[in-house]
């Protein structure tokens, strides 16, 4: 069972960016530079505010009707999204005394990519512990990241690979006959967690294998001072910010 | 007589800001920084833009149907914000010979709050008229702001709270029941007044216990230090904007 | 047959961009400024985003009704827009071996001009035949614009104005009565094509004797020391962007 597709989507987007990141390896930047700096975090807090919004009609739009699956799965998403970034302002504040504000926004995502699979199968009760379930996985899923060494700009593992997958394993512990025609039970929990590693593991290999066919045509890498110099320029002949009288120029 | 929230909402949060405002004082600010330079005025008009976008889904949702109702709220808040704008560039022109985008961007939001009660009660063309006096109201509320003393940096007080007072107030003097269930009259405008002002009083009252409260565990106040530097650092660990090869700590 | 105003809006503002760029002539800049460089090439994609999620409702909502017509409607906005980004990547990777960013949200404007017009008359395969001729006519115009030596800074003239006309005139042979009332023709197509001519040359017409009239009270063209400095801090007293400690002092 995968109602707005947390499992074709989201398991399946971030196993294929764990092989990825772990494929690539890590970026090469210019000494002095924060690893995780956005150019603009007003930005980032915009875009996952569209995100969010457009997220409603991606699981609302699950019930391919506007009737009460549909505003089951619209208010689900409300409070899954809500509740992760609370819990995961807790586990940062937890571990160094202060939330950043980036940090909460892939909180919130955690919290939108865990409830997708289960946003029309369970009560707004149970999509609140979804919501905060996923939040703590998603964040200590920090710790399988920097033992493998990977460097996940976008988080798209943390957040969707994680998330999805744990959100589709619930659907086993929390679904409700009351909300759509699938009841929790040890063997729906069965079915969910086979799914998710049948995709895991899919997403997975056959990633590695596309990186391989790149790799040997030589179109997969981004040469070393391109990824120095920052891709904007190379890739699109152009700049991303440009102010009059102000020399923006790339450090040389 | 509250349509969408006018006295509740707007009236409510706007007396709350003027005396959190009057409680805290003024800003600390480095030399030579100017008091109201947004970081990037196009994020301030794209912030107005999406607010004025769920402005629609807040006025007509008051209605609860999809029905003429919600089209007039619609239509009327449409119109008072746009009227609005026109006006408070008016008042601004009249004073210096230009019109700032800010300000302009303030006299919507004024307008969208001050036709928030009165949006499900009135017919379009008293939209206008209500429209118009609220950023009237609103933008020569700057002299008791000035006279207060008071530094309201959002414009909370200025937008929201004589702006859904306005609105609040005016049902009773433009409400039409060819709308909905109110027509003007001297007993529904006495009947207006007397609610702005009791929520107005209470508003002002219970926030500064509120303030004092914290106030006396000590949580309420920035340190001066942080003030100087700005916040973002030092609550959240971040800078909100970061680009390659530039310098952009703040001052020392 | 205009379903969403390709002739009434694009053609129309189009015709009047050019004989606006080509009564005013270029630009003043300082020297060493890059001619085209966006201040912020993200504000520009996230705009171009949000123009085209205002586009589904302004094609779909010239079906006047939630019905099958303003489903193709919707459809064929989203095939022509990008199918149309698509083209135009093609046609500058073609040319300079990679594509713009900022070259490529014309592209998507110019399909989504392009379909307009037509949005509601045409098959989705035929919508995305329009996008595609229509991102290439958007795409060659500047050939035309180079020759008449225009200035267009947001390329009003190629992508709304080549676009809706190609759009209009296309109506003519691919016009479907499956979907509409409206069966493509020779006739047809002569009435697009005449339609068309006479929108483009009297908004040219009637836009030059404006740009007579208020060029003759002398309020038409903004001073060349202001345009060497910027427009912003001179029309509204603001400058767009401000960030605590950073010189952002125009060049003097």
């Amino acid at each position: 069972m995968d109602f707005a597709g947390g499992i074709v989507i989201h398991t399946a987007a971030g196993f294929s960016a764990l092989a990825t990141a772990k494929y690539l390896g890590k970026r090469k930047m210019p000494a002095g530079e924060p690893e995780s700096s956005p150019a603009s975090l007003p930005l980032v807090a915009l875009g996952a505010g569209l995100l969010w919004f457009g997220w409603f009609g991606f699981n609302a739009g699950g019930a391919y009707a506007a009737d009460a699956l549909a505003a089951y799965a619209f208010t689900n998403t409300m409070l899954a999204g809500s509740i992760a970034m609370l819990v995961w302002m807790f586990w940062e504040w937890r571990e160094s005394g202060r939330a950043s504000f980036s940090g909460v926004l892939v909180g919130a995502v955690a919290g939108l990519a865990t409830i997708t699979p289960a946003s029309g199968y369970v009560e707004p009760m149970a999509a609140l512990a979804i919501g905060a379930l996923g939040a703590t996985a998603c964040y200590h899923a920090k710790h399988v990241q920097k033992a493998l060494g990977i460097d996940d700009t976008l988080e798209v593992w943390r957040a969707h690979g994680v998330g999805g997958m744990t959100g589709a394993i619930l659907i086993g512990v929390l679904a409700s006959s009351h909300i759509n025609k699938v009841e929790a039970s040890v063997g729906q929990l069965g079915i969910q967690v086979l799914a998710v590693a049948i995709v895991a593991i899919y997403a997975s290999v056959i990633t590695l294998i596309l990186l391989k066919i790149l790799d040997a045509f030589g179109v997969l890498r981004v040469p070393d001072a391109i990824q120095m110099s920052g891709l904007d320029k190379a890739e699109t002949g152009e700049s991303a910010y440009h102010l009059w009288g102000m020399d923006r120029s790339l450090p040389k």
